[in-house]
């Protein structure tokens, strides 16, 4: 038997109490071996969790020490309790599962650094794509392949926005505030809409199929607030679709990491990924193109990968098996490392919004033209219900750092409503 | 260093020589040792890759018995010298990793077994699936989720032939000329169009996702040789497509198992699953909808999941750590035992091919009545390019065994051309 304690009982920690205790029968027979809840915590107990039997405290110092316990789940976010959690556990030796994206974006590399002295495994399939098993896929289904592309939707409520916005035309604003009376978006939308959650998850998901140190900070990062229904019919025209990419790609100069709005093809199998699901699109030097997709979060989805993670380190523990190489950083040769997303070379979609008069296009297409970009296309779809104009010019592959000089161009243009919103065109899908 | 013996150069065996020793760098990276190729065995080593310093023979014993060699990477197929090679490793205490699916379908179970008591490992990434790492994710990543439903596209030569059907209209017998040119098909197709190769692999993975032990045998099975262009165009005003699906389902009186053409609904992310991709989905009580899909075979494909999983086991070896339970058969509970496909439940679209005669739809509506089914539409396209002329019944969800009761009523029916063509229509998808 080997004996679980559990620290937070929030959405997660009780879909993972309620999955371990249900499906307890099946868990044995596939480990060979009983996996039994010795403890849990959280701030409060009342109407909480209450496994046969299990030690159930409010001070999670209490499960950490508790001599039955043999791994410790991590289950309440955040980044100070949390890493003083695991620091403690670490420290008595024991094992650790975590569904914590932030502190394993920020501190993964340290904790498993400390793990490994520590001679304890440590497991984190949680902290990013809850229903998606990709760090099981990334650490051993592909191990022996060499990765050189990694897409993501790593953000269930930008991606029910953005699918909700194209299939009613409805505006941002709207849609948000429908997603938060459905529950697909907090109160406080800023981390989801603005990038911030999908880039802690790209942050760890990077490392992990580049070997590389990746801090959050590296990866340039860009919300869904600017995106409009218009934005959907022109790229629809283009046969394309937009999506909320988290993007880590292999270059020649280093790793060009971003997580923002793109255009990528209505036919690749990533365009499939709707509402409140979450997907990862790898391209590996020999095995190719796979894909994986689910749900993002979510109690259940969720707590499935803590308890496959629980699993995992109890097989460990029984074998005697700590951890013995980083998932993170494990290159160590700075082969890879970040460069600035300047670099990044891509078709570009640059959508304007401008006062009617003549010589506009003859205008946009000078500035673009100082910066030796070629245009493919120049779109204006017919508009009722706009004040405005909107209309959309696609250039043909350029770096980021022209597509920049060119906007910085154009912010003389007094016809110019806002900035021109300017999204990469993903072709290698 | 962990040292392997590969036995067949063939396809698989030089993708997987050759990932071994390109990636040789980053492989020791990930595993903190080096894996090295210490033998290699083929029928005919002349041009075939000959790795620094390994040990080169035509005798497969002489690398089971090498003492220099810890795994036994067995990549020859077929099911007499591969069950030897595979016994003969076990005897002598190593590791076996294998791409063998008419081997592990038919004596998995047997050769797990033997290999837990043995004390050793074995590993089969690369029998199902080639690129998808489906059995790292059934095993490890969505372990602790309790498995409802498993669909698969499982062959790549047939899902080829069903989209080029879809997208060229051409008929069966040219896409399969069009496919064996390209070297999507074998010269002797059968074991692919006829639905062989995909109920070995359902096998498998059926046998992996609940638990019970399932042979060949115990799979429905029905290949793709009467799919006509026709059958799609009645398919799409049905928002469906037709794949060749292989499915387990659990229902309350057991496993139902099948592989045979079957329509889906064009919305699905399955449907997306174009040329000669694999896909699996999954749906588990917990974690609900996951989807998997990537190159079902070829050498780099398959050659990445064999060194996945001579990478994996190579970390045992070092951790001491053997198999300690079966994937096949680990439930040993018969909760979920095959039942007869006679016992599935679905709606259906039947295809039919009259002479065309007043009374005609009066007739088969009777046979439908007889049986207590119940019609949901009935289709007729015009067709310029047919001598006789095909229409569609579609009926609401019923059981297989009324559906083949009413289809043998039929059989007295003079204007039929051929027997109805009946097909499930998946809406659970």
């Amino acid at each position: 038997m080997v004996n679980v304690g559990i620290i937070g009982l929030g959405n997660v920690g009780a879909g993972t109490v309620q999955i371990l205790t249900e499906n307890a029968g099946q868990i044995a027979l596939k480990l060979g071996f009983p996996l039994r809840i010795a403890a849990v915590c959280s701030r409060n107990l009342e109407n909480k969790p209450a496994p046969d039997g299990a030690f159930r405290t409010t001070n999670w110092r209490e499960v950490v020490d508790h001599p039955g316990v043999d791994i410790v789940a991590e289950l309440i976010g955040g980044t100070t309790t949390a890493a003083e959690i695991i620091h403690a556990a670490i420290r008595r030796g024991k094992s650790v599962v975590t569904a914590n994206k932030e502190l394993m974006a920020r501190c993964g590399a340290e904790l498993w650094d400390q793990a490994i002295a520590a001679g304890i495994n440590l497991a984190m399939e949680a902290s990013v794509a809850g229903g998606i098993p990709i760090h099981a896929v990334l650490r051993e289904g592909i191990s022996g392949d060499r990765i050189h592309t990694l897409y993501g939707i790593l953000n269930g409520t930008c991606n029910f926005i953005l699918t909700e916005i194209e299939r009613t035309r409805a505006g941002f604003a709207d849609v948000l505030a429908e997603a938060q009376r459905a529950g697909y978006a907090e109160a406080d939308p800023a981390a989801d809409v603005e990038g911030y959650d999908s880039r802690s998850k790209l942050a760890i998901l990077a490392a992990l199929a580049f070997g590389e140190r990746i801090l959050p900070e590296d990866i340039y990062t860009e919300g869904i607030g600017r995106i409009t229904p218009v934005d959907f019919d022109y790229a629809h025209q283009l046969h394309h679709t937009i999506r909320l990419i988290c993007a880590a790609r292999r270059t020649p100069q280093g790793l060009i990491l971003s997580v923002r709005p793109s255009l990528i093809p209505q036919s690749t199998i990533l365009a499939g990924v709707r509402g409140a699901y979450n997907a990862v699109w790898v391209r590996g030097e020999y095995g190719a193109d796979t894909f994986y997709y689910g749900r993002g979060a979510g109690s259940h989805p969720t707590g499935v990968a803590v308890v496959s993670d629980l699993m995992r380190v109890a097989r460990e523990i029984r074998s005697g098996s700590p951890e013995r190489v980083s998932p993170f950083a494990h290159a160590r040769l700075g082969e890879y490392l970040p460069i600035p997303i300047t670099f990044h070379r891509s078709a570009y979609f640059l959508r304007f919004r401008v006062e009617d008069r003549p010589g506009i296009i003859a205008q946009l297409a000078s500035a673009l033209a100082a910066e030796n970009i070629s245009i493919d296309s120049v779109l204006q779809l017919p508009q009722a219900n706009w004040r405005d104009l909107p209309f959309v010019i696609t250039v043909e592959p350029t770096t980021e750092a022209s597509v920049r000089a060119a906007v910085a161009r154009m912010a003389e243009l007094k016809f110019l409503i806002e900035p021109p919103l300017a999204m990469p065109m993903e072709q290698s899908l």
